[in-house]
This record gives structure tokens, sequence and C-alpha cells, in this order.
């Protein structure tokens, strides 16, 4: 019955720097934002969630008396984000100029190339097409 | 440039356990099983990525010679999986005959609901339909 995913969450220290990270270095277009505890964007049919870590695995919270239950961990988590093949150097030239260091440039075994650097709070990010996992629907 | 989310990463403590709940019980596509350090489900128009934390967190990896980045982090993460609005129910009956208990079920203010549960490693995963953000491709 699951037909896709969609909320993906990234846990980080530093919210302002995450809201001009991912809005204006990645472009992604802003959904809402809560205070100190989260920022969260409209990637595509999902969603990509930031949330303060420190805030939201401690503090319960709860909508109509029903629990939102608590998450939240440490360390570099990872998420890969689509673009077409044709469209992947261009947008690491984007990332450079805007001062992002790339980790990274591999290319696979099928020939799909994904490019890796970081977000402000050290999480791993990777830009890559479809064609990487065999999924067509993106280029 | 960027039009989706392609990899969503959880971390795990048992991959054995991990790979029996997400394609036994969720039902979703296994796409590839790495030994002790990943299992990989192919979800929708992307990849659910299971990482055995301990391992993809320490150890570097090369594909002919360009470095893998590592990652990995400690605590809670959080997916929300996408599930038609009219199947939510049978999904949360299903999921509690498998005997997942359920943490929370919450109804948002614009009508959407979200079912809440943990993996076996304690990461919260939620089911909801794409009514809860305003993306109506999948009812």
């Amino acid at each position: 019955m699951i037909t896709g995913i969609l909320e993906t969450a990234l846990y980080v220290n530093d919210l302002d720097a995450a809201e001009h990270f991912y809005g204006n270095i990645l472009g992604l277009e802003q959904y809402s934002r809560l205070g100190d505890r989260s920022v969260f964007f409209r990637v595509g049919a999902g969603m990509l969630l930031l949330f303060n870590a420190e805030i939201t695995a401690k503090i319960e919270s709860y909508i109509n008396g029903d629990l939102i239950p608590v998450h939240g961990s440490v360390g570099a988590g990872h998420v890969a984000f689509t673009v077409a093949e044709a469209e992947l150097v261009t947008m690491q030239a984007a990332l450079e100029t805007a001062g992002v260091e790339i980790e990274s440039v591999v290319t696979w075994p099928n020939g799909a190339k994904s490019v890796y650097f970081r977000d402000p709070a050290g999480n791993s990010l990777e830009i890559a097409s479809g064609k990487l996992w065999g999924i067509d629907i993106y280029d």
C-alpha cells in the first residue's frame, strides 16, 4: 500500500544556516518554519523536514491531544536529491560558485554520477539522476 | 534543478531485523543487500537506504578510486511513507495484525491523518496521505 516516501528528515544544529543553505543555495521551495524547531521544504512529491535535534528529540507535542512522537539523531545523516543527468554538471558548478565544497564525485559501475557535498550541519548530501537506481521518470 | 528526493536514509542496529520489517511487514520492494552494511528498498520514485550505522559511519569505501563519503547517526530518525487516504485504516489494521504497536494516530488541522509506529531500531515511522502537505498526486 506504500506508494512513496512522503517525508524525509535531517537533523541540524543551526536552523538559520539550514534555512539559508537549503532554500537559497539548493533552491528548494520553503513550506514553513516553526521557530527554532524546524524548517520544512517541498521537494517534488515529498517533503524535506529539517529539525533542530536538541529540541525535537526532547519536547513532546500534541495536536488535539494526540501525541506527535519524538525523534532526533546525532551524527551525519544522508539524503540524495534527484537532478536530471544532463544538469548534474551545471548544478555542481553552481554549488562551487556558491562556495560549497564538493567532497567527491563518484562514477558508478552503471555510468551514473553522484556529486557529494555537506550541509552546514555536516549531513552528507548527494545529487544524482534516477539512472543511478534505474529510475527513469526524471530523465 | 532539484526535482525530488532520490535517497532517504535511516540507521539501524540490526540489519536482519530491518530487512524483515521493511520487506515483509511494510511490504517494500527490496533492491539489494550488502552484507551487514546495508539493505536498500525501492519506494515509488526513490530509494530507502537502511545502514548499519556502526559500519557505515566508520568505513570509507571507494568506487574506482572515488570516495563514497561516510555518514551515520545515532538516535531515532524519521520517515513518512505515502499511503492513499482511503487505505490508511487498512494499513493501520495490517500493522496491528503483524504485531506492530501503533504509537499514535494524529488528526491534523486540515483533516489529514498520520499513523505513527517504530521500526525495530526505534526510528519513528509514519504513514499518511499526500493530503497532509497538500500533495495530491497520490490520492
